[in-house]
């Protein structure tokens, strides 16, 4: 029987993918509950009684259902605070601070414009969808200048919060993924020293290598 | 001589103003230290340095050094755990976690289309730029989407994480005070029975009337 805490949604959609590092990372086991969103199924009435805006992922354990893909790893993190990577949400005020100032960088400055080119770069054609080139455009702007703030950051810094990986850098592996690979954008990355070293590291991690396989065998 | 913790920025920057209204609610002293942003100054090669985004609000206090609103608020909420409002960002971890969820929530799906509507019915006159119709009708669609699932869930809720006003709700004090004033978009909320009866109780606490005073005479 498939035991462990639940994870709704497809492992290869970004957010879910998100969830699923930081469990591999915290060493907590887990059951996917996958459903096709090509068919609409995550507006579901019964979905969106535990998702009400009808996204994914979702989350559940004995004590608690929850969504919002960051929400549901600080609250792993949180209870798990033993288990596996100790260090991921910081172990003193000060990092935790900052590896929570750097979870909102990724969610309002690296998420919008990363997202908009995964939509039009790989979903859109998957979709046959027409690819919107104004939109590529601004979007790969905004991001590049995004990353030449990270760039400077990550010249003084070896990872985004101090000098341990941290649920900061975890929660850009998703996106990061799709745009060095089926985006083909990697040199947005490789382009830059210091981020190309960061994702180098980052992307090297044991769990980070075990969520790409659930990503890829997702269909 | 002024005293307590410095934020930096304009106090009537929606991100600045939910980092007064979170001071104000937990009793923490405070000095705001303005500039004005239609100079640019806050591109300043020393604003850079603590904000590397070139965005408001920037926060310091003894020991750090901190951007982004909610990661200040929540930093705040940490450290002052027995000052002020106790339970302003939860007391146990289920309600924590519960308040991490609507935060993220306010950041990821109110926000955004908050944010350009206060861009194309307030700053965009302001600064005799032209409003964009089209994207002030896809953003009120788009938020008026995200009110009916507030909605809904403020018909078995008092408060967004529950049954205690909580960071979650003080989030979204800041973008509904402009679009129920100067935007002129009151009825989105009033429209709302719940919605409604959770901004009337939300917006009448006292440190938002504090905080309201510091947004008005911020010019
Ligand atoms: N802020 C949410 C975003 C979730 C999200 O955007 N999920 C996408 C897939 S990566 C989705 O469900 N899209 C379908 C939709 O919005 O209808 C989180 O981090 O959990
Ligand atoms: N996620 C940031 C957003 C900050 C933000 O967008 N600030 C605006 C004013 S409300 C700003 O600085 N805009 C100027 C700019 O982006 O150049 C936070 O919550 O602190």
């Amino acid at each position: 029987m498939a035991t462990g805490v639940k994870v709704y949604g497809p492992p290869d959609s970004t957010a879910v993918t998100r969830v699923l590092a930081c469990l591999l990372e915290k060493d907590v086991e887990f059951q996917v509950i996958s459903f096709n969103m090509f068919k609409g199924e995550h507006k579901n009435p019964d979905y969106l009684k535990i998702q009400p805006f009808g996204q994914v992922p979702a989350f559940e354990d004995e004590n608690i259902t929850l969504f919002e893909s960051r929400a549901i790893c600080r609250y792993v993190c949180e209870k798990h605070a033993d288990k596996g990577n100790r260090g991921l949400y910081g172990t003193n005020p000060l990092v935790k601070a900052s590896i929570d100032q750097w979870l909102e960088v990724e969610g309002h400055n690296f998420n919008p414009p990363s997202s908009s080119l995964i939509y039009q770069l790989v979903l859109a054609p998957m979709m046959k969808i027409e690819q919107d080139q104004e939109q590529i455009k601004q979007n790969e702007d905004k991001l590049a200048k995004v990353l030449d703030v990270y760039d400077k950051w990550l010249g003084d810094n070896q990872f985004l919060a101090g000098d341990e990986f941290s649920l900061a850098d975890l929660s850009h592996l998703p996106n990061t993924q799709y745009l060095v690979g089926a985006a083909e954008k990697a040199e947005l990355f490789t382009s830059r020293k210091n981020v190309a070293r960061w994702w180098g590291e980052i992307s090297n991690r044991d769990s980070w290598k075990r969520a790409t396989d659930y990503m890829q065998n997702s269909a």
